[in-house]
């Protein structure tokens, strides 16, 4: 597979500037370490608020063009008040769009011209976990299933292959398929 | 650790039902089978949108009260448009709600009255992973760390031991910490 350079607009990628920064990046490999943050609060219960706002990366802290609020909770049926989505999913939007994020940028890079690209993720998880009824039975997801529907100017081949090149190079695939150290500090008044 | 009723409006927490539930679940176990959901539309290049809705559990399919509309995209500096935060970050913030969550409820069970919990999340990633750049360097997060202010009616031990008691019993920490099977199907047209 040759990479061919598109056009700036080609699925909305400005692809001369992704091959830029990738050639910066090359010359300067430092300016690639970057730190994503994130800040909680607790409001009631098992609902929580969170903001997305800086970070720092290429050698410098950054910002969001705008914060971003996102609320957690738990359904009734989970002894929850339901103001929001579940931590736990946010995990499966999270796949779908660092995937889809990635396919744009690869169909791009391979002078793809993508028409639509939709997929549907699901998570099936044991909940005697978590409740600690169950030794034999993990906290998380026993299995995460990724359905992508794709349509663009190339071949099936070439479409299948979009998908598994972002898999190859996806930041949340590798999170959630492979082990991650998370360190917990507390912090008491 | 002796567990204690608590009332119904400790932490905001309705322990009463908390502990129904968890006998329901003792009596017939194939409630705590669920599955959660995602639907994820591309927007343009690194843009995609995603709902949470509906979700399957105690034997029967759900919804949430309403529907969730979650904004993915890079950033500028990674040739994004900056609409929301980033794919990554998003784990971010579900690890810190989700223990936060347990927190409080671990706490209302222990008898123990919370008056305030935040958290901040940092994940060190370096993009030379995802960039293709080098074979040495995975593309996820290298470390997440999570730190926890809270304050209660309780001392410093116990309110450390509600944290760790949450961590042992957390979705999301156990997804990022350990590995998840996560299979990818595609569909063309």
């Amino acid at each position: 597979m040759t990479t061919t350079t598109g056009t700036p607009s080609r699925n909305g990628v400005d692809t001369a500037t992704l091959f830029a920064t990738i050639d910066a990046v090359k010359g300067q490999p430092e300016i690639a370490k970057f730190q994503f943050r994130a800040a909680n609060t607790w409001v009631s219960g098992t609902h929580s608020r969170s903001t997305a706002s800086g970070f720092f990366g290429a050698l410098q802290e950054l910002s969001h063009k705008s914060d971003t609020v996102i609320e957690f909770d738990h359904p009734e049926v989970l002894v929850g008040a339901d103001h929001a989505p579940t931590p736990v999913e946010y995990l499966l939007h999270a796949i779908a769009a660092c995937l889809t994020a990635g396919v744009a940028n690869i169909a791009a890079a391979r002078g793809v011209q993508l028409t639509k690209v939709t997929s549907t993720v699901t998570g099936d998880i044991d909940l005697l976990g978590i409740l600690g009824l169950s030794d034999q039975v993990r906290n998380g997801y026993e299995q995460i299933r990724v359905t992508f529907s794709i349509e663009g100017d190339a071949d099936e081949e070439t479409l299948r292959g979009i998908v598994e090149q972002s898999r190859r190079r996806s930041a949340v695939y590798d999170v959630l398929a492979n082990p991650t150290p998370v360190a917990i500090d507390v912090v008491t008044h």
